[in-house]
């Protein structure tokens, strides 16, 4: 299953998005990372005019690799969003600005809040200043996460849900957000913020546990490692791969009904992390061990989460195409053509 | 009324502050400000062993002529809390640490966010960093502001309603709320949050708008000039006197029922803007005038907002001492003795 083939579906909502990003000017930041570089293969294979931002900063999952195949039909500069300087030039003339540039790793938020906060808070200032000073009229798409909520309250957890975040990544999102939805209020930027919950597919960056446990368990997967559950793996996640993710950023920022606006993305179920270890190990012959919870993650672990998309769907007609063990074979089949690079 | 003697009430909760304080080592910053002087005023009564730590950055109402009268008996450092070199020895050792250095203007965060952010969020970041590291069983009392509601969605508000800020100062200062809050449920420092509300009195900063409208028509009503109004003055509000939120800073940090939780504080009945000018007019002889909306503040304004406060009450006991009118004399009282160095 192929994104390509289901957006010919009658009614898709995907569909009008054939065309609708062609010859376009669009900014990613962080489009050398995880979902950036998805972002970009999708924006190029649309035909959209694709300007890259990234610092490179290590362990945040960027990769010049990740657009080697698209490398010469799109421009990548080597800078940091929190560098007004540097994205003032970047910024202006651009219809579509993409903010993925982040950090997302809950266990280096605690680490390092400081960085978190340089990088998740105040460079996401900086941007909506930039674009409300330089490129007023430009729709911005900013990337959140479920981690705002902290651990739920009930469930499925809707965008109206509490938010007590329970690490500093979080808190700072959660800034970070509200910066984005303040500068649509007061100064008529047009903005829309989508709270992502755990992605996985093609060019994550897996062999460290930054980009979330999913990566995590892919790599051991194709190492052929038993896959580690913490506390006994009875903990429900819903999982969106990435091909659905890139969709919803596409549909959300061509979609003037979202300005403005917070939605969550989320799945059609949830599994525990058992059933996806299994699902995953069934895949690749991979056993799965239950190990005690390390005491570091306890602090910070919100049990149970699952979200609802319904405000989206409705805002939008979104709807993840792929099932988690389609998603998890797609993502199999990729690490394994790129084994060399992304395995080691 | 003086808060001395309103202490000696029957089974009121200030009277075991009587010498809870005494000798104990206590922090302010922000000490030489508004609501920080005032309570260094109220530490150095009982005994207590205060530093003050102020970085006097000019427009954030810091003064050394507010500790003035009780020079000889406090440590005074001039360092911002951002400065964590500077920081360190000041939060080692003490016992006591109450954190009101910030920057409160609505309308300076917008025109410079990114020194709101360092103040209000950076420097609180850090605040409790150096707190975890150096002195874990340090008691923390954050201030924060209704600010963080917004524009109310019901009224009373109460810590539950959902939290939009309409300004960046909003924004920065619900950052510092969950770090605080954060670092109580990850690190177990026992930090308290409060939420104030429009605060008034002795040495608030009046010649400027910067510590709000309560502020600036005590100046213009000192000065003799007509109150402005805008937009008709409907809007509710609630106030507090400044030495019933000095009691609400000493007997939230310590009641332990206090850690780890945010309360607002709040008034016994809401009053209009206009009510709130005749009651002030009327002590100073000053006219009252309704002048149309700045753009610039219709954008951020919130409407009616006032906040219940029974959450605080049912934990410690406090209830606000000084109506309107009384606290109103009071300050009108002192700035007309202060008048040389405040009316300017």
């Amino acid at each position: 299953m192929h994104p390509d083939t289901l957006m010919d579906g009658v009614g898709s909502p995907l569909r009008g998005l054939e065309r609708f990003y062609q010859g376009r000017r669009v900014l990613v930041t962080g489009g050398l990372g995880f979902i950036g570089s998805n972002l970009v293969h999708a924006l190029v294979r649309r035909g959209a005019d694709v300007t890259v931002m990234d610092a490179l900063i290590p362990q945040h999952g960027g990769d010049e690799y990740n657009v080697a195949d698209v490398r010469s039909r799109i421009r990548v500069e080597i800078a940091d969003v929190s560098d007004s300087d540097a994205l003032k030039p970047l910024v202006e003339g651009q219809e579509f600005i993409f903010h993925l540039a982040g950090q997302m790793s809950h266990g280096d938020s605690m680490r390092n809040p400081e960085l978190d906060l340089g990088v998740n808070c105040l460079a996401t200032l900086r941007l909506v200043e930039v674009c409300r000073h330089c490129n007023p009229s430009a729709i911005l798409l900013n990337t959140s996460t479920r981690q705002v909520y902290g651990k739920p309250q009930r469930l499925p957890v809707d965008e109206d849900h509490p938010t007590v975040p329970v690490d500093v990544n979080g808190i700072n999102k959660l800034a970070a957000e509200y910066y984005h939805l303040l500068y649509h209020r007061v100064y008529d930027v047009r903005s829309v913020v989508l709270r992502l919950t755990n992605t996985y597919g093609p060019r994550q960056q897996i062999s460290n546990d930054r980009q979330g446990m999913a990566g995590v368990f892919l790599y051991r997967a194709l190492k052929g490692l038993p896959l580690r559950l913490y506390g006994g793996g009875d903990q429900l996640r819903d999982f969106n791969y990435v091909d659905d993710v890139v969709n919803a950023l596409l549909l959300a920022a061509a979609s003037p009904g979202c300005y403005g606006k917070v939605f969550n993305l989320g799945a059609d179920r949830a599994y525990s992390l058992v059933q996806y270890s299994r699902i995953l190990g069934e895949l690749c012959g991979a056993e799965t061990e239950i190990v005690p919870f390390p005491s570091d993650r306890k602090l910070i672990d919100i049990g149970d989460y699952y979200g609802t998309y319904q405000r989206f769907r409705y805002v939008t007609g979104w709807q993840p195409q792929y099932d988690l063990a389609d998603g998890l074979k797609a993502s199999v089949d990729f690490f394994s053509r790129e084994r060399e690079h992304y395995v080691v």
